[in-house]
């Protein structure tokens, strides 16, 4: 069983390749450090606003790879404060091949691991299909100093299979990186108080379904999001951390730039599942259908 | 498309069996079905009390056939007040074959279908891998006069596998018929505070991964839970109905028998997957772990 570490995560708005926004990120996560987060959890693209609200080809040339400037300081950073530092960001893989990814920097300077978002969204405001490559790593428990972390990124989060197979290779928290909001271009046809309680909806579903996949898999969840206006999105904040009954240990407010924390101890996990053991009662025999698009 | 019906849930005490029971059970359908009720849902195993708090060879005697006394006057008095009844029952198939299974009496007084639980339970209290075979028939959706009722019971409500293949295979509302409750043996180790604080958790856990189903897939979902203290277990009640965006449309406290009642309307399945259009984003491809009981 790995051992005990403090969870960090920041919540802040996008745009950090900008040298003030930058400053303001790389603020935050020493003061995470500085809190004693040993695992650092970021929101999604961090380094960029969020281009998907739009299609256009010159934004592919946002995307980098980890010998970037960026990816180089921010990699350093996690060396000098000795922390694991979850790290998203526009992936250059190769001409034609941009991926929506998150590196895991380890506390010792080195590359942990890698994710690649799986679940591509694509709605209107966040045009996704268009710019990223479906990623091809799978689902996966990266290995760390500081715990054995499920790293997924934003759509994944609505997904109960990227959160099962992810647990299922022996993560003891899923960390989502995420930039999701409220879009006002889709309440022209409601009433205020109507588009209100649509809002209110959208983000408790948010939370539910995130909150479900702790309950389900007996495990901690923890969620990365960013805030502020950017043309008609207004992202909607609320970062979180989850313990394995669902509970919330940790919660910000949909506007506030800042870190919240919480332990994450793996006996925790591993006494929920003995009190609620679901990962015993499995139907594998009877699961077939899950690798089919539909019943019809 | 199926068509739009209103959907009743009984919460009730168990043990219908008894006359003087078996007569408030039949009071309440005819009260959900002049309330308006179209399909009607009971609670887990509801003709007993909860023989499964123990192992004791004797309680096979309580299974039955849909031949037997109590199964067709419920099926009579489904024709005769012309509603689809969820009729949740502890099945005798052959000797040393009993299964908790849950028949759907048609309006018109034949059957609709017939569903076997899948994931079968057993902790302290909770007997059931002593008593019930694993169901057979898979996740379905059973078509009925009054709606696609994808029927599942009790603890295959904490598996997102079950709630997503029945989903998949039509269904527009996930039915679970439930008889989970607090447990007082579990609470001597703690004090009167954390463990009150514990059932709250453990109810609201409950709730959560099945207003989860209803986010991921889109649907309807219900649980018709009992009542009642039976031993040393206090069944919750809190039965209640979530429509497709997760929110509560109507849920019952504690302790009361009675009917809540919403209408299951399939046009707003289908929009609800128009604006959160998960099912066309699944990984299948990547899904082969679900068919694997751990990744190690």
């Amino acid at each position: 069983m790995s051992k005990p570490f403090k969870l960090a995560v920041v919540q802040c708005k996008g745009n950090a390749l900008d040298a003030g926004r930058f400053e303001t990120l790389t603020r935050l996560i020493r003061e995470a450090a500085a809190k004693g987060g040993q695992t650092i959890l970021l929101p999604e693209l961090v380094l960029h606003d969020y281009f998907c609200i739009e299609e256009n080809q010159a934004h592919f040339d946002l995307a980098h790879t980890l010998e970037s400037d960026a990816s180089k300081s921010l990699q350093a950073l996690a060396k000098e404060l000795g922390v694991t530092l979850v790290f998203p960001f526009f992936e250059k893989r190769s001409a034609g091949i941009y991926q929506n990814s998150a590196a895991v920097f380890e506390a010792d300077g080195s590359i942990a691991g890698l994710y690649r978002k799986m679940h591509i969204p694509h709605d209107p405001g966040f045009n996704e299909k268009y710019y990223f490559t479906p990623g091809d790593l799978g689902f996966k428990s990266i290995a760390t100093k500081h715990g054995n972390l499920g790293v997924l990124i934003c759509w994944d989060q609505w997904f109960p299979e990227g959160a099962r197979l992810t647990a299922l290779q022996g993560a003891d928290v899923l960390l989502y990186p995420t930039a999701i909001g409220w879009d006002d271009s889709e309440s022209g046809s409601v009433s205020p108080d109507e588009a209100k309680a649509l809002e209110a909806r959208h983000l408790d579903a948010w939370i539910t379904i995130q909150r479900s996949h702790a309950i389900a898999n007996g495990l901690f969840v923890a969620a990365a999001n960013r805030v502020g206006r950017e043309g008609h999105l207004r992202f909607w904040g609320n970062s979180f951390i989850a313990g394995p009954g669902g509970e919330i240990l940790a919660r910000m407010d949909s506007e506030t730039e800042g870190v919240i924390l919480a332990d994450v101890d793996p006996a925790r996990v591993e006494a929920e599942r003995r009190t609620w053991p679901f990962l015993r009662d499995r139907r594998i025999d009877a699961y077939q259908g899950m690798l089919h698009r539909s019943g019809n």
